[in-house]
């Protein structure tokens, strides 16, 4: 078998990313730089603990998002389905070390307005392989924990956006070309967004007052826009027909997600206080509330009451809680998993949606979702001039502008990288291969070595 | 599809709990309520860490539980068996935001004996939608938390305990009906057994005594009781022979289960402590003791070594341990995982039970393995006048008293509301819907798309 | 059914010693002992959170492990391979209770070298039954938690290590020898290996200046020569073509591994502080980088990219930061897995170890992994005298010797407990067994119920 260059090419970059990392200059001090850190009596042990165990639930929820897209998917694309999330665990992981956190929570590069700065981006020479990223405290970000414990804690943000993409262009994706976008989405769309929500300076944040406590905008939205941008690229499959392969997966899937979402939202307080025991409160309820609504509205349209149904409302219900998990009641917040459940279920069963082939509705779930969410949380976020009942229609205003600038952002730009990609390495395998699926086709895996082998 | 009333009246109800809580009145400051708080300086942030972490931990044993049963019923009942212990986390949740909480720790409602005074249950609209419950710690309840953590704690107990009794009627019973009984069960049965153990002024735990460190009895007694009394009701299957379908999810389901149980066992310490510890410790000894007693005691009894029976000896153990964990030595603990392995497998299969059609056994190994727990706790736990050995034969008969009083009241009162419930809606299916499954009937779902849709 | 003898005087020692343990006479003060701990003061309740999540999440790793191993076996054998990794939970956690932590951590036995003492094993006894072993720290292990929370994290190690050398022989192995070979090598293998590396007092810790962070050496090491020495005793399969049955077992086994890892290898630091957090960063780059580098490697060599192997990949950065994850920066631990992957995966590969028949490539993962380990850390570890680079010539020339010695005491230390137990039950099945697979020859059970039983 011929090696194709582009492979040869991947393992040149892993080669020259590990080897550089060793020969990698040790930083020497710039009192410019460390003068942002505290010092070790800033550390609060509790809240190390907590967010330790934070970085963790979110880590597994890679995974859970495998099972929960790999149970959906036809049984010839279990396997692949379930490798592209899995996937991210790896390359996004080694971005953000060389320079995803550095864009993301670097120096600031940015503009004044006013008496204001407002940043878009860091500089991503800030914390290159980590440099400066240590076991004191940032005296502004998340001060009372290890400055790496918050970038873990954001890594595995970075790691699960890309991931939930997957979920719309699903079956006929070439993987190379899958790891090539993912790796510029993190890049250009991720890291952007990211800082320009949660950095102290960051426009959208700063300036828009954009509320988004644990990623609804930052992570959902932004990959509910790319998994649009995706499925509209790559076109229909072929036969858009199928049915999910292993409906217990799903359910894993989403017990695995509900079970680290409560690191995704509570964590996100980055200590362990009770605003991280009221976001814990609120997500939960947000996705009971979901959960049931799903299904009982699925059963008022004339479908069953399915266990799939049950998942895909629960997780709808996290996501929309998401960007409001610290800033709102547990009443505000059952009705936030409620509302956004009938739309999204509305959406999923659209012929509006139904044109285009979102293979397991990921616009519909997280796009909308993220949506729902962000114009909930401008509606009742908590604080002075938080939202529109606590600070008046100006201040919704700039947050529903804000949140037309991100769709902008989010859908055109992931639609030029997956355009970029699609010229580079076409996204699309081959008709034979969608054919046989991906699972043989690009992997050389099946999820039924009995009837394949024997 | 004419979609029945009953549909209709639950998509009703849903949309009037989400939808009331929005326009819930804000908690107007009640001097007499307030009283009950402490102040944010009560709140140890290594406490909070540890049971943030436990209510997580607690969370997961819910999909770890549909894992457990769905592995072992038969392959056309899976998905409806894994789904009956998933809703409970939508269902129960949002019981006891709106009533259950209030009912189990709100103002205690009871009589006065001699100098005391003593309750049967909480005022149910003490802590409706979760008024008064934040993020200040209660002062005679986990007073070093955020009273919604300790909340959401209980939440995660009283969201496992009706999935747990699904086991025992499980491949015959109605969706619907068995939402209107978790409904039913966790109010009347659930809440004021929870209530009269663990509150300060509770009748269980402050007349008779009772001790229940993390809820043998509120939990594992209650659940086992009632799924005695849901069978007896529902009747045996037409056709009661069935092989578990995968001997992996069991072991999956095990595998989360044990996990979470630290939390369950372990988090009841309410504190980051030396208790927590011991705890932990007993949990994991009783559940490796009852483990390997239950297969070596199957080998004796001419059954081969298991992996299903290496998985229900664990669960035994972790049973029998639930109200003990805290109060045992680690040596004591491995005796009651031991002893509880030996009755339970004997009684499993003892044609006792085996007249009655409990499929996955739930009374023999919750119910029987709660039993064995409180006994062995009221003969063993550490403490002044705590049990037989630490307080004599008068402190070990009040808690037999006890024992009695709670079988009586979950076995009758459950066989009350399955009647009340198959008044209002029958809990069994049609003849036919049970041939084919509950997976399809119920569902539209199946485990096997493969054979079915191809 | 005929009972053979070994099933009865396996009962008769599972029912002494949980009954040998109610009698065990409650510890009386012995100031001696007593000295060696500290107060309730100078326990961390941060530390105690965070130690007993680690303990949680090193808790999940065993079964894992059991769905990593258990998707890549054969159909017929994945039951019973599974219940080899999740039966350590209940044989390996009593022995350690028994004798094993005693062993490990127990007064010192050894010798005098110079001004030194230097200990092989701890005394037996010291610890029986957790006697002594507390909710008081230890003043020089662990000394801000419970002593009793050291000893169980230390047990979750002891248990996951002859879980992993089970890959090796699966897939022919009695069950029953297999339990009595895992008793034999956690007593003469494994504590003694764990004391002399990490007790203060321990030959390889304090005399060869061993630095082993996270069981590198301890687990990993002796779990994969006992693998090699195991398949070497029992032989190969006769039939050693086999295709992983469940691949999407293989990624929830590795999600979950991961997910316990971080436990495994920040949680090793024993405080909830800054060594954790780099700890975790490493641990999570490593692995990542090794994923990538090893699908990126199979490629180059003609092999699709594969979900399996970006598993095995992952596993094997993982195993190779393991004795580092708190001694090297976030560059370097990449470094750890590109050059491991690379490593390994020849070795999966090569007609030298194709030769033997490791079922799943035990040796060339935890074995090697474990070696790599050991050598990059005698290369790159920080810290006064620690390795190479940090110390010189002279202190990498201990290790090595350190390396072989652990090596041959590992390797032929495993062959002769292996050629013990055999000669007291014969290790391998009988040919019509084997050829039936272990699922249905050992234990009556099946993954296929379906084709079996209808």
């Amino acid at each position: 078998m011929k090696i194709e260059r582009r492979w040869v090419i991947s393992f040149a970059i892993i080669s020259l990313i590990c080897i550089t990392g060793l020969f990698w200059p040790a930083v020497t001090s710039t009192d410019a730089i460390l003068s942002q850190f505290g010092t070790l009596d800033h550390i609060v042990p509790a809240d190390v603990a907590w967010m330790l165990t934070s970085c963790c639930l979110v880590l597994i929820m890679t995974p859970g998002l495998s099972f929960f897209y790999g149970g959906m998917v036809g049984k010839k694309n279990v396997i692949s389905t379930m490798l592209q999330s899995f996937i991210c665990m790896g390359v996004v992981t080694l971005i953000w070390v060389v320079v995803g956190f550095s864009l993301a929570f670097g120096e600031p590069l940015g503009i004044t307005i006013g008496d204001g700065f407002y940043s878009f981006i860091g500089d991503p020479t800030s914390f290159t392989f980590m440099d400066y990223v240590g076991i004191l405290p940032h005296k502004q970000i998340a001060s009372t924990v290890p400055f790496m414990l918050f970038a873990l804690f954001q890594m595995k943000f970075a790691v699960i956006a890309p991931a939930i993409i997957t979920g719309s262009f699903a079956e006929r994706v070439r993987f190379i070309s899958y790891l090539l976008f993912i790796c510029l989405f993190t890049i250009f769309i991720y890291a952007p967004l990211c800082h320009a929500v949660w950095y102290p300076t960051g426009i959208l944040g700063s300036y828009f007052g954009v509320k988004d406590f644990a990623g609804g905008t930052v992570v959902h939205m932004s990959a509910g826009f790319a998994a649009l941008a995706g499925v509209i690229v790559l076109g229909k499959r072929n036969n858009s027909s199928h049915v999910p392969t292993n409906i217990p997966f799903v359910l894993l899937g989403t017990g695995m997600l509900w079970f680290g979402w409560i690191g995704f939202n509570a964590g996100s307080s980055l200590e362990a206080n009770g605003v991280a025991a009221m976001a814990f409160a609120t997500t939960t309820t947000a996705s009971a509330a979901a959960m049931l609504t799903w299904i009982f509205y699925d059963r008022l349209n004339g479908r069953k009451v399915s266990a799939l149904g049950a998942c895909i409302g629960a997780v709808v219900g996290l996501v929309s809680i998401t960007p409001a998990a610290g800033y709102v009641s547990v009443p505000e917040s059952m009705f936030f998993g409620f509302i956004t459940a009938i739309v999204s279920n509305y959406l999923v069963h659209s012929s509006l949606l139904r044109k285009i082939d979102d293979t397991l509705d990921v616009f519909a779930c997280h796009g909308v979702g993220g949506i729902m969410g962000m114009i909930l949380t401008a509606i009742f976020a908590h604080g002075e001039d938080a939202s529109l009942l606590h600070g008046g229609w100006s201040v919704f205003g700039h947050h529903m502008m804000a949140l037309v600038l991100v769709s902008i952002f989010t859908f055109f730009g992931a639609y030029i990288l997956f355009k970029i990609t699609n010229r580079m390495i076409p996204m699309r395998v081959s008709e034979e291969s969608e054919g046989v699926g991906l699972d043989i086709s690009q992997h050389d895996e099946t999820l039924f070595p009995i009837e394949c082998t024997e």
